[in-house]
């Protein structure tokens, strides 16, 4: 039995694993997606990513590639068909990896503290923080857009991507607290993104539906630290 | 007055301001240094990263590039001159961003905790993990030099700059608390590197001496969480 020669370790609920998901199917990659239980890992993952022991892993005619914005930069310098998911610009791609680790590391962590957040000021002071973040977000979105409705410009492109596979679960928080992040009076620029982005094939085939992430959200909602996806 | 066309906003003891001067020099590009105090951040420093506030701040004809690695990045994809820093293969390329993201938020960290820590216990921990985290990078070296002498081939490239740029501070670590890191025996390997990575001029142009380091590690030394560099 021929071996698929790109397999992805994932599971459907982590923006991380969509994060790849979403960066192969614009490249137009046959991949063979193998379901990994985050809360049971199997031999299969410590073997491939024996350093981080997490989803995503990559594998790549055999050799795993492990951390989701590394994979998609891989993804873009392994695969030359399709559009190209980095600027081409040495300066706009610059932007593009600031902004997408400035998402990653102080923006959607915001999100995680919130779910498990205990008290109603500890809420109100992550949800303030969150929306500042949006401004800095909205900021980069006009910088880097540059009039065109993506960050990439006409199509999507890397930061889209970094942003975007967030989006599920951005909504499942405001159906489960009750707050618009996306609102298009303080963020108009990031709103209209966040619509057009959500109602792309590339996101909707991928991102589980906003109830089903409510659920899951409830399931930790105040539960001290949650588990990373 | 004509204004540089490449400005480096750092302070030397810095290794993140380090690996950015070490990849400029090895594509000899010529640029201004411009000294800023950490403690008292200008105004210069706040309008070119509003973001973070942080050194190391690359300007490249006016415009600002932040955060160290994605400025070693920028260097790579903007100057086609000298040596290129970053592997040519997509699977090498992975894996060099893998392991620097490893030394920046996993391994080098546990040097700020050891150098805070204020009991023998936390302290006889933390030796213990950067030990566990060499033993990683002996086996990544490995993997990544093929038997040549640097992470990179034959030169430097972007995994030397990556965890060389920290070796000043590893080396003044060793001279404070009397442990030896880079061991002949336990990581011969990364202990060799270590060794001709120090006595490159790249490298001693550029890092401080081990004993002016020590004395600022002596100054925060079992004081609490340092400031980042």
């Amino acid at each position: 039995m021929a071996i698929a020669s790109v397999q992805l370790l994932g599971e459907s609920p982590s923006p991380y694993v969509n994060r790849v998901q979403i960066a192969l199917n614009l490249k137009s990659i046959e991949f063979e997606f193998i379901q990994e239980n985050p809360y049971d890992k199997s031999e299969r993952l410590l073997k491939v990513n024996p350093v981080q022991k997490k989803i995503p892993v990559l594998i790549h005619d055999g050799k795993p590639i492990c951390e989701s914005l590394i994979i998609v930069e891989y993804i873009d310098d392994a695969w030359n068909n399709g559009p190209p998911i980095l600027p081409s610009d040495p300066h706009d791609r610059a932007l593009a990896r600031f902004w997408a680790a400035y998402i990653d590391n102080k923006w959607f962590p915001l999100y995680r503290e919130l779910r498990a957040a205990s008290t109603e000021e500890a809420r109100k002071e992550l949800i303030e923080r969150i929306f500042e973040g949006l401004v800095l977000l909205e900021e980069a979105f006009v910088k880097c857009s540059k009039g065109k409705p993506f960050f990439g410009g006409d199509n999507i492109g890397y930061l889209d991507i970094a942003l975007g596979c967030y989006m599920g679960w951005v909504k499942a928080t405001e159906v489960s607290i009750g707050v618009k992040f996306l609102d298009e009076f303080k963020t108009p620029g990031l709103a209209e993104w966040a619509d057009k982005f959500c109602s792309l094939n590339d996101f909707k085939e991928v991102v589980p539906e906003t109830q089903k992430l409510v659920e899951i959200y409830k399931m930790f909602q105040g539960r001290g630290k949650p588990a990373s996806g």
